[in-house]
């Protein structure tokens, strides 16, 4: 069987190009939640015991970027979300667009046949490279989901769910 | 160029059966979601204004289903989330898992070329098939982060996110 056959048998629905540019809108948007929450609530409000939503931003950033290296170079990553972000969201703002130079940099060099590899992300965390990468973005649409109650109940309006 | 290399250049990353096998997954979850709700703050709590965790599923049991249905057999359908669920748990639980049957029925049936034909989900909202299945489970998954927030505040330990 050539690799043209295996991959039409095996009824592929979505290309890198559509899987890349689908990260980054819904990195765009989560960045817009950002810039919406007041600095002070950004790190210091949550809901339920819940974490702040600057802690889940930290969490995002610490897989994303890191994630994404691990997948590509073979080098287990450290999963390090501790960010000496100072109480600021400019601070954070700036990581997360330099998430978003890396995601690009990176994600272009994943191999078309290693995304149904399996891999241990951050050492730990089984799965194959494209169950990971939609991992990554789920995890961040759930987060997200919770900083939208948030701001709701802040009595702030959230920015559409389908702007990307 | 034939069909097996327009494919292969296409660099596709995600077989159907996975697509399917992961939004059902996330169906999983949100059922679970739904069952470990109290009856009462299921149909009737809500934070800062926002809709109650029935009204988010009735919406997602309007998405699922007829939106699938749409894309398969082309005719489109109305978009209807008013539900007479008489607020009972065990009602919504009913057409959530006839919904399950009906993707695992309709699901195989999208031909494989058609995943990026663009289409007009609801007679209205225009996208590609693989972009609609998508936005789809995103919505779900961000309603559902919503409903962790509900039980979160409500005292209510909910499912682990990683758990299908």
């Amino acid at each position: 069987m050539s690799i043209q056959q295996s991959h039409l048998e095996q009824n592929q629905v979505l290309t890198s190009d559509e899987l890349l540019a689908h990260w980054q809108g819904h990195r765009n948007l989560t960045r817009k939640l950002i810039e919406v929450f007041p600095e002070d609530h950004f790190f210091k409000y949550s809901i339920g015991g819940m974490r702040t939503f600057a802690e889940m931003t930290t969490e995002l950033l610490a897989i994303a970027g890191p994630g994404l290296k691990e997948i590509v170079t073979g080098q287990t990553q450290e999963f390090q979300e501790h960010i000496d972000h100072q109480n600021k969201k400019d601070l954070l703002l700036k990581l997360w667009d330099e998430t978003t130079v890396a995601i690009n940099m990176y994600f272009p060099q994943i191999a078309l046949d290693s995304f149904s590899k399996t891999i241990k992300t951050f050492g730990q965390y089984e799965g194959t490279v494209i169950s990971s990468i939609l991992y990554f973005i789920d995890n961040e649409i759930h987060h997200r989901g919770q900083g939208y109650v948030y701001l709701r109940s802040l009595g702030i309006e959230p920015p559409f769910f389908w702007e990307r």
